[in-house]
C-alpha cells in the first residue's frame, strides 16, 4: 500500500516543515534579504498578523531552519536568520519561484 | 518598501498556488504514480478527509494544475492527472525531496 511506503516519503517531510504559504515567504525573505527583525518580516509579509508570524518563527526555530540572535546594540535588537540547515531550502524557493513565474494556458 | 515589491513575486504565486501541505503530496502523487481516482488519493493521502481532498483538487482544477477526465469504462471512472502546466511543478516537488531528505544536526 502506499500509505505505509510513503509514511516517510521526503517530499512529505519537506512538506512538513516548509510546506505552508508564510514559512515559504519568510524563508524566502530571510533569503533575499539576509537577517531581519520581527517588524521587518511582520511589514514585508502583506496580510500576516503578528501571532501567525509569531507562530510561524517558532516552528521554523523549532525544526532548526532559522535562529533569534540578539545584536548587542543601544537598544539591543533581536533578529531571525537561516541556519546552515535552512540554507539547503533555497533550491526549494528557487523551484517555486520559477514554476511561479510560468504562466498557465489561456483558457 | 518590499511590500510593494515584492507583490508579484513569483515565489509568493508559486506559494498561492501550491503553498500547503496537502495539495504538494497530491502533486507528487499524480507525478510519481500518474493519474488517479479520488479513492486511490484518499487512501494513499493519510488524514486527509474526503472534504479536504475534494476542496484541494477543486483548487489544484481551478488554478490549471491538474484535470478531471471521464474514462469510459463499465462503470465509467473519473480520473485526475496533471495538465501541461501542472507538469511544471516537477522541480518543485523534486527540490522539496531532495530537501526533506535532509537531515539537520543533531543538538
Amino acid at each position: 500500500m502506499t500509505v505505509n511506503t510513503r509514511r516517510h516519503c521526503p517530499v512529505a517531510r519537506g512538506a512538513d516543515l516548509v510546506g505552508d504559504r508564510w514559512s515559504l515567504l519568510i524563508l524566502r525573505n530571510l533569503i533575499l534579504d539576509g537577517p531581519q527583525r520581527f517588524q521587518d518580516l511582520a511589514n514585508a509579509l502583506e496580510g500576516i498578523s503578528p501571532t501567525t508570524l509569531s507562530a510561524r518563527l517558532k516552528a521554523l526555530q523549532k525544526n532548526q531552519l532559522i535562529k533569534r540572535d540578539i545584536i548587542e546594540s543601544h537598544p539591543p535588537r533581536t533578529i531571525y536568520e537561516l541556519t546552515e540547515f535552512g540554507e539547503t531550502v533555497r533550491p526549494v524557493i528557487r523551484a517555486l519561484g520559477q514554476f511561479g513565474g510560468t504562466t498557465p494556458p489561456e483558457t
